[in-house]
């Protein structure tokens, strides 16, 4: 555990040029260090009991003033990081920022490693860790569904729902441990018969949090679309009229676009990850056949497909198109929204026919949808039949969704040791093997909220905050 | 002038991805606005008497959290507007502040214009003009002497000097007008000779002042260094060893750079603004033309001229160039330093022949430097010599110095007017028109200080800052 007896300083707002900046001193030193460089604008000492207090005054390095500022005290452990916390907001100039921090420093701070504000306030108990997970998440948040879920994960959500479940593992094993004090004597404190319903019920509860990962971690990084079909369809208007902009090299040259292009746009609140392909055709260009090969892969990650075809093709060449691709991609745990683009050049009898769903063997539990990628009013059909297929797939707004890559594992981990809990008990083993499987289980729970951690998760945690956090 | 009786808020701090960034109201209904989206951790109601405290709570729209937060609350007249105001740090996701921004706008806060918080400041007597010109040079601050200039300036140096001035003809002035009351009679109540005495005390002061803006100009903007001499001798292969990157295209063809290129510099603390020119040769190229016009131009503005040389060159040419060179510029109010590029291709003897100064007719007031651009050592004796020489060129540092275009040309238009006094006061011009001239020099100082402003003059300071400030 690395020493926190120090006092470490940083900026704590973006950097760049504001209005103001604020900088954060967190330790033992932080209010003498703040008071050896603060002069308070009233000319009285400051008092005392100022925990919670502002001050405006002077920045100042022995006579020289360098910057008028406003000084917030908290007192730990009632503070962010459980210490003793003075917050500093200075003027914006990155200059400013940069003499002020160096004022900190001078003085005895050292400067503080990425999230090492948010490790502290972990190490005092001011929070778990999938808290201080959750306060990264929240500041990455991009939209409300992110946003939404880091705040219930930081405000302990997340948390109480792991505790829940390893509170009635714990009460369950101190039985079978007693049981291997008494090895000797062959006794059974705990109700085999019990045992396996609890773990049965931790197994089900279990499966439901591994299973929300692949919403959270879409609702984190983006629910993936991928946009394919054949060349020249209209796949980069589409994602161009998705995103907005012009990334994908639109053109009428066929195979144009080679390369995977993808990029995230918000919708009601959602986060859509888009990716476009290169054509599905069978090809013998080889940076073509290496943009297919690529397409493959990203189907198989895609929780919605967009294949596009061309409106004004048969509606039979359609009907073949989709099922060759629907013989080629897995489609089971996915979306298939057939999207028929260039719409506008048909008539409106051909469009009805497309829209009627006459195409040959069309699975009536995919989607449908004639447009024009150039027509407003068509995206808007696109874009609400998106949000739409995205809360299908998610779950309900209230529930516990796991969004961590790092919880993910520890849940999967804990939920096979459960399994080879309940198998344990179904062959009888001996007390010692299943209580072994039982305390892995909780180890992995553990892992989680961070009653069981080292230096190297803790490390691998924090190296992704911000320096300030 | 603009109704400041509403509401105000915008994000303070530099945009994008902090730790934390913090929104600020300011208006009457910054209290209730911020109550309605605020609650406090501790459950308990916000006590009355809240200014310069700090509290920790969430901030909410209806039943949802939107973050967790600490509100500073600060009560008019004393805070920085004069106005109630509110800052609200939350945790630094763009989306979160934006959010939190939206949610106070829906509250009944009205999204603040640039410097619209220093304007209601100013509005509210919390500091005069200059010094609101002071706050956005803080922020727009970069080196050390532009820091120091504008703390200065905003502590109010400046306009106590300026204040003094006023308070010094405004004795006078009442005396003036005295005798416009008893104009019939012919008396003098303010003696012409002390008159003179006076004006001829603030005519030199002002003249300080205006002289100062040639260095405080220099500081802010940087010190504008050229670098000139004829094509090939490295002036870009030297400039780039100042800068430390490679902005100028550095070839063996002579005349490549044509186009002017600038970059600045911070040598101890000091801002320099470097400009490489196109060689000074004559030449038929159009373009080049164009670039040595230019660096007539480049010449006349800068402070120092680095005329370059080729150390290989003998050292009668190279005081002919020089020679040339001071024939072609004025350089009253410039130093000049001649650097002999090239002298690692030298001899040893040769080289020290060039130290010695042995150039044919040259002046001792010009500074010459044999070096090799490429040499590190080299390097820093030119860089020890530009801060020496931007010493002697600038004033004390106890020294009030204008930095500001505005109020360059406001104390230019009161020592003009100063100037027609004193020449109404020798020609035994009519009271009335003295009078005049004393008044106008008395409105140009109070347009410095804002006791004498309109709406155009303010909207072109506070157009100038950022939002949030």
């Amino acid at each position: 555990m690395r020493n926190h007896d120090d006092t470490i300083c940083a900026i704590a707002t973006a950097p760049g040029t504001g209005a103001i900046a604020v900088l954060r001193l967190s330790g033992p030193q932080a209010w003498p260090i703040a008071e050896s460089v603060f002069q308070p604008a009233s000319g009285k000492p400051l008092p005392a009991r100022r925990a919670n207090r502002l001050h405006f005054g002077r920045l100042v390095r022995g006579q020289e003033t360098l910057d008028e500022v406003v000084v917030g005290w908290f007192r730990g452990p009632r503070s962010y990081t459980g210490q003793d916390v003075v917050e500093i907001s200075c003027h914006g100039s990155p200059y400013l920022q940069q003499k002020a921090l160096e004022l900190l420093l001078d003085r005895g701070a050292r400067l503080a490693r990425p999230g090492e504000f948010t490790q502290r306030a972990f190490l005092n108990g001011k929070m778990d860790l999938s808290q201080a997970e959750a306060v990264a998440d929240l500041i990455a948040s991009t939209g409300e569904a992110a946003r939404r879920l880091a705040m219930d994960q930081m405000r302990g959500g997340f948390s109480r729902k792991i505790n829940e479940l390893r509170q009635r593992m714990l009460a369950f094993t101190s039985l079978v441990e007693l049981e291997l004090d008494f090895s000797e004597e062959d006794v059974e404190f705990a109700d085999r018969a019990q045992l396996d319903l609890l773990l049965g019920g931790i197994a089900s509860l279990l499966r439901g949090l591994v299973e929300s990962f692949s919403h959270g971690n879409a609702v984190k990084n983006g629910i993936p679309v991928a946009i394919v079909g054949q060349p020249n369809v209209g796949k980069s208007t589409l994602l161009n009229r998705l995103l907005d902009d012009d990334k994908a090299i639109v053109s009428e040259i066929a195979g144009t676009t080679r390369d995977l292009i993808e990029d995230t746009a918000i919708l009601a609140g959602r986060s859509f990850r888009f990716i476009d392909t290169a054509g599905i055709r069978e090809t013998t260009d080889l940076v073509e056949a290496i943009g297919i090969q690529r397409t493959h892969k990203t189907i198989e990650k895609a929780k919605i497909v967009l294949l596009v075809v061309d409106a004004r093709d048969s509606l039979r060449h359609i009907g073949k198109t989709v099922q060759r691709f629907k013989k080629a991609n897995d489609m089971a745990h996915k979306h298939l929204v057939v999207v028929a683009n260039k719409a506008d050049m048909l008539s409106s009898l051909e469009r009805d026919l497309v829209f009627r769903h006459n195409i040959p063997s069309f699975d009536p539990k995919d989607h449908l949808l004639a447009l024009s990628a150039r027509e407003d009013a068509d995206l808007l059909a696109l874009r609400a039949l998106l949000v739409e297929l995205s809360n299908l797939h998610g779950q309900g707004q209230n529930e516990v969704v796991v969004t961590n890559a790092r919880h993910y594992e520890a849940l999967t981990r804990a939920e096979k040791a459960i399994a080879r809990a309940q198998e344990a008990i179904a062959a009888r083993t001996p007390t010692d093997l299943l209580a072994q499987d039982i305390r892995e289980a909780l180890h992995f729970l553990g892992e989680i909220t961070g009653e069981i951690t080292n230096d190297q998760i803790l490390a691998n945690i924090f190296a992704n905050f911000c320096i300030g956090k």
